[in-house]
């Protein structure tokens, strides 16, 4: 054959098999979207539509990708969880890496005009990716936990931050007005100079947004007596919980068992 | 810090760093692109303005990314040469596969309406990706020579099959009439039976397509002798062109040269 | 410094660190040991000093290495477990590869002349080696009934096929009798030619050697009221039990333990 | 099968091939040798029946190991290069690894009586090792220049420190005395003070030791004239040459050649 001259070039690439029985986070972040979202004047501190925009693309991923059992997405950034079941198979990391942040970018570019009928899109937006395996269930739920807690801190700073912009302040002002202060002192700015109660903002803003599987009734055809029948089946579904507190797990305990 | 006890969560990332001074090839296919082109109803063998899209796609590659020197594509696969100059820089698998496939995407789905104006893309389009690192020059231009071997056969075969389809065959006699005929029978089928010259067919189906910089010779301002300054730059450009050959090489030795 | 111009060769060691909170086995076997144990003249199918000096090695491995919880050694192979407690360490896998297949063999070497007072070493031994991440005590748990299963099998037929050749067949001829025959069938074989009882073997031969910490009493020095003050102490101790079964590990909880 | 029940744990064993049409450097370096080597009194700043030592060991890795082609030692540390010359074969990072760091170990055990036949070993010494990919020759050579570079400072320095304490100066006090001194005045010390000339210490020293295979003549068995045949073959030898000019790369430029 005459390919097999130069088949050898094949042999430099190496397996990138991931460990099994892990749990794996993909997480995808916006490249550069400090640019992307100031070109595109989203708005500050949070831009809905952008935000419903990315919740778009984790809920595509869900019905794309029935090994993710859970999503969570913060500003640009969202992370998937999905765990490796089957011992046997062999799950390629560069793989994984790939497809889910090609689709994820290909559901953002397609559904732009949806979230943003008014804006054209100026060039071309891109997302990084990175895959990390977890070994145990109570590590992702603290990682999960981590990216809450960080959601909350940078949601609070930036609040107070693009109130005291809008309200007159140079940005370099705002930042020295903030410097150093603790939880307290940004809700009481909030409220004293504002007129804000951080805790009645929108939960997509404080808590960021989860994507899972919720169990919902349906009603489906009629059974032989005529009368409907019920049924339940999993549904991609955006909610905003705290995910820190154990009630949503326990309330969804299929979401991430381990078999 | 509030955030210090979930912090050490940061601690599965492992490092995925590349070996230094090596050449890398970043590929990028088409996911099923078999059932993407059927239902986009793609024209066969090979289809112009899909090639086209494609084309378009690496230019930007190589507008966006310096550091790429060279891309060959071939129906739904590209393939991006790109060398670690610095020694000293760290650069992350997972980085460049993600930003590479992630932008490679968001072109090719906001480009789509340029190319098929007429065909409403009907759903999200994704790609996936692999970093392989190649120690030599000798072996970066052995895969090339490689995947245009494969463009060849490939072409030949599908150019015979879909001449056998089109002119009445089931997929499956066709399939039979192939079975085991070596290159030039293929060509005697081609110009016998359909009057084709195989060798007169469009080099981008035969050749597949090179995506690089071309030294081009522009002139800018007037001198102060009003006479204009011709200047060089190098430009990106496609090109259909036989790599397996040393020509091409020797006509452009800035390509692919160690420094 | 006269030493920097070289200095960038020291990018090129990638960072090999484990990935943490798992299971670590680094598992040791002997080097064409095939050869070693015939030049030396073990004896067939089990050589008690070749053991013993095997797990001499072990013991003295728990004693070097306080990570390193439990140890479960056949023939010429040894598996060491050890749990990576520290979230924070980080563990480069060539590290610890080296560091314990390194102090393994040294041990070996050393301590020949103990178990083999009349035998010379005869060339140096040596031992390749490999660590495997467990990301789950159950999975840990199930590598080493692989290997205990794995060691009855290959004693159970070794036993048979040495009686045999003692008892005058070639080593082709034995291997005829073996073909296919079942657990039951190779018991009753050396019951009714040999008057083996194969269950009352000795138990290092058909169980393999586990070194682990047991937990010993120790009568220490007189308290003020002259009575002798009992204390327990972890002693490194070898034994020979069913480790498939799981009365071993429910006496032993503190091993295998997830803090 | 009984056994396939736990064979799933085989999985785990992750693809640690190295890449092709590379130079593989391995490291060997002594651990905790400051306290072997105190507590084995080797003579300070260097001790000649250690790195004998050492040497006959690197010696027994070339001719055990075909397709290491250098070996360059210093200290406590050896460096052995090997390319990997067929591009299809498939080597383990591991298996490399252990093999080769366990030889040495054993070969260093066995050989100890023959350089310190007064001496007991007192503990099992051990290594670690490293195995590095290099994918050009011009970086294997700065690699090697790199450690005889350091070769060179190290020694320097710790002639004039231990000369300084031989004395009568603290361990203290002789760093307080060097500290900061450039390569000229530490010579200027040692001649003035000590009456040695630092080029006139033994090459060992200034150099360290290379091991590679030297082409000698020998001579044969007699032709059918009577005369003696004579041929050449390789011998692995142990020398102590400047390994940074290209004179003795270029008087052997078989030991590091390409394909």
């Amino acid at each position: 054959m005459a390919n097999s001259k130069y088949e050898y070039v094949k042999n430099f690439e190496l397996d990138d098999r991931l460990p099994p029985s892990n749990w794996l986070v993909v997480r995808i972040d916006g490249c550069s979207f400090h640019r992307f979202s100031a070109i595109h004047e989203f708005e500050k501190p949070n831009d809905e539509h952008a935000l419903n925009l990315m919740n778009a693309c984790a809920l595509a991923m869900l019905e794309q990708f029935p090994d993710i059992v859970f999503a969570y997405g913060v500003s640009d950034e969202y992370r998937f969880e999905s765990h490796m079941l089957s011992l046997m198979s062999l799950l390629h990391c560069s793989k994984i890496l790939s497809i889910t942040v090609s689709f994820f970018t290909s559901v953002y570019v397609m559904k732009w005009k949806d979230f943003f009928p008014q804006k054209e899109m100026m060039y071309p937006p891109s997302f990084d990716g990175r895959v990390v395996c977890y070994p145990k269930v109570k590590i992702i739920l603290d990682y999960l936990a981590w990216r809450q807690v960080d959601c909350h801190i940078n949601n609070q700073y930036n609040t107070c931050f693009w109130m005291l912009v809008k309200s007159g302040k140079t940005e370099h002002e705002a930042q020295h007005v903030l410097k150093g202060t603790q939880k307290q002192e940004k809700n009481d700015l909030l409220f004293e100079k504002f007129g804000i109660n951080y805790n009645t903002l929108p939960a997509i803003f404080r808590k960021g947004s989860c994507v899972y599987r919720e169990m919902v009734e349906e009603i489906g055809k009629l059974d032989k007596n005529g009368c409907p029948v019920k049924r339940t089946r999993r549904k991609v579904t955006v909610g905003h919980f705290d995910i820190i507190k154990t009630d949503f797990w326990r309330e969804h305990p299929y979401i991430i068992e381990e078999n």
